[in-house]
């Protein structure tokens, strides 16, 4: 039995769930530190239908794995566990693969409990110079380079991101590695400040200057793409990073009228956001972790997750 | 004073209409014949705001015009009015001037009525060899091939069209010259028929395969966009044609989950359109005009094309 945050249509914190069984060619994790992700408060309103463990953001430590080499090593994991054998698999985007399951997201418990299992491929071991409260970043860090996955950049675009919370930040600082001319749009003055690493400028809500090449919505509302088509140029992109449970209405005319190119854009390979991490030890990751709760406390850290002058919230696992 | 179609909050038919004023630069044309498009009916129901005269697709005779070699020649011609100095104009790119002005779309009278007028730079000869009820689908046709400007297809990819309407049959045909496994999705059996030129194949809506590399949505409806998306393949392309008047409930979250690519798609080049129909003298175009009113009658014209029967409605304008 293990400690673990369930979600059945209710958020619970269980200590009597069963630890997972460990199939062929996958680890055992004991988890260090987790993170709440917006995907985690859309879920707990019905997104996807999950139930079962949460969780998708982790540091831990292998305890259990067929390969020797993996046990003790402190590792993160990407999150989406695909066959292997399929074509999307054969092309190296198992995070395409139509049988694949995703961890705290899609039919597989996830890392809000003392243990988690993942398939020993999707195994990313933590350099000894990155601390747990960095390395808890690699997957949405991951998540945000995905658009450099997606789309060529050449630098000298004019890119606006939309939403200071932890998935804008984090958007907007990765692209600042690349572009120049990058500007967070947000409407809390404290994480706009929060947010001004490297060259990245912000911007209050209401009106920034539009006409931007590239939109990145990160706002975690259903309204966000509205606003990103006022804030585009013509012919330009909007990269919908938010997924939200919502039926919105929406008038997509403007997609038409102005050429508009909308790419959605999900996860990301771990060794981009974890190179990053290596390139940028000045990035402030860990200014971001504005609560820190033990997974017994984990119902209050949801709570306060959702709150707006939260930024990343964090659950640990004392023993 | 002149014939005019009119919406100014109803649809009328006036015979007092003043015939229009010619700019510098711009030509006055007599309208031989004129189309009634999708946008033209989503105009009746308040897309856009517009009033005035409505059509923007036409042939006619140029009888005004500075330069005169222009003068008694059978032209179409494009529907931005765009201001030519702007950056946008400057790139070849009139068609998102934001100076720019739309025929019977966006502040500018429209090709209903005995007389309209554009931009010389607009205007394109029609050959003697091809006849008014062919090159009235210029506008439209070019529309189709606004998607090879905008996305390098292949010609291996698996192409699916949703709508059996005028536009969704002439972006299959069109895309049928480059790709050779298009699939028009409808649900009108007699269309469906109809659309089944060159190497175009068709399929009833309800389930056809999924897993399309790319998916035109040109069913004119809102609710098209989220039949595309079980459509597509991961990472596939949705190629957005109809303008739609109505905000529509969505769920984006597909578009996120499997990193879709949302392209809008607008106005063509017109040369590209005759390019295609000299290509393809036996596109059977003419095919698709299922009724033709005289311009007296063009309330019952717009009733009729409004039925699911009828696919192009012509307009004619007898002496």
């Amino acid at each position: 039995m293990m400690r673990a945050v369930v979600w059945n249509g209710q958020l619970q914190f269980l200590t009597d769930y069963p630890v997972p069984e460990i199939p062929p060619g996958w680890a055992g994790i004991r988890v260090k530190t987790a993170g709440i992700c917006r995907t985690d408060l859309e879920l707990t309103k019905g997104y996807l239908g999950f139930t079962g463990v949460l969780g998708h953001e982790f540091v831990g430590m292998v305890e259990f794995c067929e390969n020797s080499r993996w046990i003790g090593k402190r590792v993160a994991g990407e999150i989406n566990a695909a066959c292997g054998h399929c074509s999307w698999c054969r092309k190296g985007q198992g995070r395409h693969c139509p049988n694949r399951t995703t961890l705290g997201i899609d039919r597989l418990d996830g890392c809000m409990a003392d243990y988690c299992v993942l398939p020993i491929s999707n195994l990313i071991e933590i350099p000894a110079g990155i601390s747990d409260d960095r390395a808890v970043f690699i997957e949405p860090l991951s998540a945000a380079c995905e658009i450099f996955e997606q789309f060529p950049l050449e630098g000298h675009e004019r890119v606006m991101v939309l939403g200071d919370g932890r998935l804008g930040i984090l958007c907007a600082w990765v692209l600042s590695t690349v572009v120049s001319d990058v500007t967070l749009v947000g409407h809390h003055p404290e994480k706009l400040a929060l947010a001004a690493w490297n060259s990245v400028k912000t911007a209050h809500d209401g009106h920034p200057c539009s006409g931007a090449d590239m939109v990145v919505e990160a706002t975690g509302s259903a309204t966000g793409l509205a606003q990103a088509m006022t804030l585009c140029r013509p012919r330009g992109m909007i990269v919908l990073k938010s997924t939200v449970a919502a039926d919105t209405p929406i008038n997509l005319a403007p997609i038409v009228i102005h050429e508009l190119t909308v790419l959605g854009s999900r996860c990301g390979r771990f060794w981009r956001g974890l190179t990053l991490m290596e390139q940028y030890p000045d990035m402030p990751l860990e200014s971001l972790i504005t609560d820190r709760f033990p997974i017994d406390q984990a119902i209050g850290a949801f709570e306060r997750s959702a709150q707006h002058t939260a930024i990343k919230v964090l659950l640990d696992f004392p023993t």
